[in-house]
């Protein structure tokens, strides 16, 4: 059979009844107006969008390809592999084939009528060799850095995105549920971790989670126990554990989980590109004491962020106040990492990616906005012995709060 | 405890004693010499190593930080975070702290008294934002590209390197064994794939493929069945599959398995960051004979290409050679893809990432050299109906080669 007519036949309907949803054109359109907002204010004419996530933000497809955005004007999707599928994904109307990217002015002069005088690019991202091509393909237009553009718009959560973030995080409580019924004396934390994610993946979990960042790696396996737990590695995380050798040195690894030590589960999942974050703290018989009282603290902080949560609160004066409570409660040396290695920040804006805004954070004075969606998570490091923490996924509502993954924040005792 | 005093008394032997193995130092040299052949011949005078995997291979550790490789004289390794984790891993000497990137050329310049004329970076994969950066703290340097000189040396691959992808492919091995035990009719593809990544991360397997480009993400859960393995999707692959979603419309789906299917399972495996690459059929009762002739057809494509691999021999004819093979045996319309959508490779480097020279592929007129390894993979996909396929990661040695993913070869019926 031809691989087109059987994509344009029958790949929609396989596709939905397997539960695949398609971004609604209306909020295609709805993010257009946003990023179109933002291109105006820095007086930009186009935008080309490159990167995968931003890509799929405003096509509704991850095929390969890239969008041209006109400030007026209809975009223009061009996909190098694979068009039919890409005309199945996305609801925009202006889809062609791209062979090389040597086409791209071309097409969008074919399609615009003229090439624009300035045009944005995600230098956040994008490598130095392709901006020296775009440089070549545009000669006398003006290259801006868009990276802000879409940082700004992708930080207010529309419903259907927080309705695919709801269905992460329900995946997450599915995979917490059923670590209680996985988790055994004896057994190593990445083998349970690979249980956790296998669990995760039959409800659809997505498997990658994404982090913007030419090196910062995330991943959903962040099981760590007892001393492995007290552990501060290469990740902007209060501890990174130890991994499976030097080149994964954080999350799981083939450590064996004893009774009585803190687990720390610190488990993402991922639907529809949408990412849900989660903490929770596991003990086999009862965990020491010390421990349950550093878990009440994290709580305690948890709580008292949310309490502060509402459009126009100020993200670094939460910050600091989780400071102030976490010396009181008696963990300034060890709250957010050990002495000299804590990390600044309590929460981290959360969607397609893991470090999008809002930072509840040092440095971060800027105010929470209705539809921002965050993870907050206080931890609590003591090198050598072990560490805890509590994380949820939180959505700012008009008047506070609602958290988007509901498991019980009780420690987890098998 | 003070977090550096136990990472300095302890950290070396937990590691050890669950298998982490430290690249010794004289590898590493061997390694140096071989960069600095590459920055003579095109006169750069240093090297800035950024990127994770480049910085792995050339310090032994991936805590966050920066190398800087002089053409003579010392390597200087900065580490932003963790720094006593980063001197337990590295054996090189000279490890300092770095806090800000600003602080680099203050640091270049203690330790080798000057900074240098040219400078090279990674501009195949750097952001523009980032090189900008260096612009500003390199007045009056010329910055070079040097990311040739990193593929360059990484494509011959040392004793050391080939021992580690042997064990991704021991891992493999177990990986294929087990899931003769797992498969089961009625079981979605994502679910089989969940329970193979759990069954490869209980052996040291550290869950993420790593692929040296902005958008293209590497998974291990490629398991296509029936007509969810005609599909083509974005990736540079014959066949993609259905995946979860528009945001990840590659590899296993939530599409139940049913018998007599052919079930193709590409699935890669990574110790101590270095990978292994293969593929296996299986199918619930008798698969059906189109597709068994097919395999039939891939294994011996696989054959003709290992009867030509020695040094010397030119990759693009080679991979000519398997399109005239692939005609011959009646399937020039689904060898590497339905037609207009074919694939122009049979066989890709492989090492920390899965896409190192050599590539065995249309335009790649170059020659095998021993020590190379690759991962070859014909494939040949029905539109509508399913595929299948062999891979294997081979070395090139002195006189032929040898194959490191030792799983039968047989299609695995279950």
């Amino acid at each position: 059979m031809n691989h087109d007519d059987w994509v344009r036949q029958e790949l929609r309907e396989l596709s939905k009844s397997l539960g695949f949803r398609y971004t609604p054109l209306e909020e295609i359109e709805n993010r257009f107006t946003r990023i179109r907002a933002g291109m105006e204010k820095q007086e930009m004419e186009a935008l080309l969008v490159i990167q995968k996530m931003n890509f799929y933000y405003l096509s509704g497809t991850t095929q390969d390809g890239l969008l041209y955005i006109p400030l007026e004007g209809k975009p223009l999707l061009m996909i190098k592999r694979e068009l039919e599928r890409a005309k199945v994904e996305s609801q925009l109307n202006e889809i062609v084939a791209l062979k090389s990217i040597r086409e791209i002015p071309s097409l969008i002069q074919t399609h615009c009528g003229r090439l624009p005088n300035s045009l944005g690019l995600e230098l956040d991202i994008l490598p130095v060799r392709d901006y020296f091509k775009y440089q070549e393909l545009f000669p006398g237009v003006k290259l801006m850095d868009g990276s802000s553009v879409f940082r700004e718009a992708r930080k207010i959560k529309s419903p259907f995105e927080i309705d695919l973030i709801r269905k992460a995080g329900e995946i997450g409580k599915k995979v917490y549920q059923m670590a209680k019924k996985i988790l055994k004396e004896g057994m190593t934390e990445i083998e349970f971790g690979g249980l956790l994610e296998a669990t995760a993946k039959k409800y659809g979990h997505e498997g990658l989670l994404r982090v913007r960042s030419l090196n910062y790696e995330a991943y959903s396996w962040h099981v760590l126990s007892g001393l492995a737990g007290g552990i501060v590695s290469q990740s902007d995380s209060p501890m990174g554990g130890l991994g499976l050798s030097p080149a994964f040195p954080v999350g799981a690894s083939l450590k064996v989980m004893r009774a009585h030590e803190p687990i720390l589960v610190d488990f993402g999942t991922c639907f529809h590109g949408y990412q849900a974050d989660e903490t929770r703290m596991f003990s086999i018989g009862k965990m020491k004491k010390k421990f349950i009282d550093a878990y009440n603290a994290c709580k305690e902080i948890h709580d008292a962020v949310l309490e502060e949560t509402r459009p126009g609160a100020d993200c670094e004066a939460i910050f600091l106040k989780t400071l102030q409570l976490a010396e009181k409660l008696g963990y300034k040396d060890s709250y957010l990492g050990p002495p000299g290695l804590q990390t600044h920040f309590i929460a981290h804006g959360i969607g397609l990616e893991l470090n999008e805004l809002p930072f509840i954070a040092q440095g971060q004075s800027y105010c929470l906005e209705e539809g921002m969606t965050f993870a907050v998570e206080p931890k609590i490091v003591f090198p050598g012995e072990g560490s805890v923490g509590l994380e949820n996924t939180v959505l700012v509502t008009e008047k506070g709060y609602e958290i988007l993954t509901p498991v019980s924040q009780k420690i987890f005792q098998v």
